[in-house]
């Protein structure tokens, strides 16, 4: 069986397209390899892209598309609102099918040594790759950004794993396997963010609620409703139903209905599959044989999903 | 304000009720001091004791009663089910009124200090007042026993805070600062333990539910039907309406109703209140003005509770 991976690398550029199309030029030459998302934010000035392959594609790919952003990303000219330290910020590697987290953390030491030979660029492993406890949560390494990098790695307790002082001009990066994370919204009818906050701060680790959601609240541009904006960060811990049924349950409370939900990015079919069972009354275990056309209509059916297709499932670009 | 503590202190012994009166003697003694409960288990021949009242009376209390226990109790003889490595096993220290966490921190820290000298049984901080983390968790501690004692406190990493050996016959003591434990469960209308414990397990922080939520299954002695059984570790985090709701929600998958719900021990009122307010369609910051006899009859009603009195709740023994 194919060993497949998803990679989500971060790039400090999210205005010059010419440039973005230079970066990620490798993830369109190889076989193997599909480029499934390019989304460039100019606020944020950053450019978020999805990739998924066979993983010696993969690896080639990444190790050049950092050689070109190390050469085309100057963060000393960098602004932008997102926090960030480096030219290719943070390399987030998934495992998809046919390789298990522990083959993936592996991969992340051996991604991260060859862009630090290639490049010079120092590396931080984080996530379920951090071999400190204080490198497994992004924010931290990234906190002081590339202006105190310098200053940062003079400190041994945040010496880089590969490196020891920051790239002139594309600072450091973060290396790391991660579990596959779910970007998933749910509208409600109010248009009180205050109130749907609460409702947030209620299924939030952060607030007591369940162990792997994090939720803030958001106004939706086009219309004045607001959304609980969330991330799942392991899927197979805490579920979709759980997230859709606790926001729902917390709003209860205040009279407030849930309208819709929104996936954000791409979705695994089996984090779709699992959560139907819980509508369908089945059993976790119990097998339940449908084809991915029909787990996307009884997804879209049972959890309210809008603007969603086949698009948006992992699976639809492996086969 | 005067400086109300609640102390459970838990003793390794479950069968012999003179020599636990002599044990809990110094709790009648004093003014200041109520003895609420004494629950004896002869088969974790282990007894657990709660007590509240003003901080020194308390203090000189437990500290008696601890050198009672160190001269009655003879691990080297006691066989039970319960884990335990001491005569006095564990004391956990709970701020009830007019004082905060971390005072109660220093006097378990002073607590643990004049038992030592009493007594020369050594003492670990654990739960908030630990020192290190590896002492955060009882359970840790424990592991290995009183017949463990030896060998685990030659290791560095387990030494004790105060001391250096076991007592010969009554081992060590965990003393430490903790949230009021909400022991609370759930009967459903189902005798299959399998799916209640399927339940169980997706409302628990271990399986990725709640983050104060530990929970099992249980068969009810005297019915045959099951309950999820809970301890609420912070319910000012994750609170009594979020345990309920969340069991009910995961019960829907397999058709199961909840009946009742039952407090185990003792409860705050704080605890019923906030949880009042989210099925009276309150916020949680709303005042709420109720005596406590109508929290009592609004819980029943709203939570369902089953053989629950005004004897159950903190307040009742403070005026």
């Amino acid at each position: 069986m194919m060993q497949i991976i998803e990679i989500v690398p971060n790039y400090s550029e999210g205005k010059d397209k010419v440039v973005m199309e230079e970066i990620i030029a490798p993830f369109k030459k190889y076989n193997g390899i599909k480029l499934l998302r390019l989304e460039m934010d100019a606020s944020y000035n950053r450019s978020v892209v999805t990739v998924i392959g066979e993983v010696d594609s993969v690896i080639k790919g990444v190790i050049e598309s950092a050689e070109i952003a190390s050469k085309m990303i100057d963060l000393k000219l960098h602004k932008g609102e997102h926090p960030r330290m480096g030219a290719l910020d943070v390399l987030p590697i998934i495992p998809i099918r046919g390789i298990s987290e522990a083959e993936c953390v592996e991969l992340s030491y051996k991604i991260g040594a060859a862009i630090y030979e290639k490049t010079g660029i120092p590396v931080y492993f984080y996530a379920k790759s951090a071999r400190r406890s204080q490198c497994e949560n992004l924010p931290d390494i990234r906190k002081g950004e590339f202006e105190g990098l310098k200053e940062k790695m003079n400190d041994p307790f945040w010496k880089p794993d590969l490196g020891k002082i920051p790239h002139e001009n594309a600072g450091a990066i973060a290396v790391g396997c991660r579990k596959p994370l779910i970007a998933f919204n749910i509208d409600t009818d109010s248009s009180s963010k205050k109130k749907v906050l609460r409702i947030a701060r209620k299924v939030r680790f952060s607030g007591g609620g369940y162990r792997y959601i994090q939720a803030g609240a958001a106004k939706l541009s086009d219309r004045d409703i607001c959304q609980v904006t969330m991330n799942l960060t392991d899927y197979t811990q805490t579920a979709l139903y759980q997230a859709i049924e606790a926001v729902k349950m917390e709003a209860h409370r205040y009279g407030i209905k849930i309208t819709n939900t929104e996936v954000v990015g791409l979705i695994p079919a089996d984090c779709l599959l699992s959560s139907l069972k819980y509508y369908l009354h089945k059993d976790e275990e119990e097998d339940l044989k449908l084809s991915l056309n029909e787990i996307i209509e009884l997804s879209i059916e049972h959890f309210k999903l809008r603007d969603f297709s086949i698009e948006k499932v992992i699976e639809y670009y492996l086969d």
